[in-house]
């Protein structure tokens, strides 16, 4: 589906609203076609570099680990309150266990090669320009005991936005 | 100076705006009542560990570094247009060689120790919660020769902020 394209801090107050209530829809696609899509509760925002960027952030225990790892872009897909069931699915269900692609409309995004979801009206479409990981050491205390008591901590990828699209 | 707590997201979009045209104030206080500001373009927003942060770059080289080493905490204010000729000062001259703070009224932030600037219509207080590197192996070729041609490269500061403060 084609949206139009608009900044990138279009409705932002909004998204970060969506991301700490519910979460957005984190999509990659591989080089095969293979696609993958997560919920996530964290990212930020913002400038780096002279560019628009969002941050991700995956454990690589994660499915989607491997698919960013590879193709080195991501969309992040904004739901809508109706969708809350689904976005639910996508952040309890692993892509190894089941295909969460299979029964929502997608198409390919219009600046990255990664899928996006038909049904969400905001699409941030990124392309990783840096990527760095969590440090245990140089984390606060309380943090590293309430979010990573078993470890597995995670990298944290830096999107360039390189469009942000609305239905 | 008084202000009122508004949450994060509060001109969220009218801030990043500022950031990427003539930039935002990063201030911070040492131990010692010691204090600096510099201006920064770079930043990102948003949900990381449950919480709201703010992620600035500063590097190394710079005076305000030892500033945020030391006390792990800082404040961005966001100036208004009219202080446009004090932002250029305080991104072209050094706190080594002039007292950017000696001539501006300020107040001590109202949750963290620095020092915040009256003259600002809206101010972040920030406690760092995690730190690490850009990493130049992986930084795309194009923003390594455009942003890191000596080197200096940025260390990332993830401030919890604690307080985001309107007038």
């Amino acid at each position: 589906m084609k949206r139009k394209e608009v900044v990138y801090t279009h409705q932002l107050g909004e998204t970060l609203h969506r991301l700490a209530h519910g979460g957005l829809l984190l999509a990659s696609t591989r080089a095969d076609g293979a696609s993958n899509v997560m919920t996530i509760g964290w990212a930020t925002v913002g400038v780096v570099w002279g560019l628009p960027v969002m941050v991700v952030l995956v454990r690589p225990s994660r499915y989607t680990y491997q698919f960013i790892e590879e193709s080195q872009s991501f969309a992040v897909n904004v739901p809508t309150p109706e969708m809350k069931d689904y976005v639910t699915l996508c952040g309890t269900r692993s892509g190894r266990d089941v295909d969460k692609l299979a029964e929502i409309a997608t198409s390919v995004g219009q600046s990255v090669d990664s899928v996006v979801l038909d049904a969400c009206p905001l699409v941030y479409e990124c392309r990783v320009v840096h990527w760095n990981d969590v440090q245990p050491p140089n984390l606060a205390p309380n943090v590293l005991d309430r979010s990573y008591s078993h470890g597995d901590f995670h990298r944290l990828y830096y999107g360039h936005i390189v469009g942000t699209y609305a239905q």
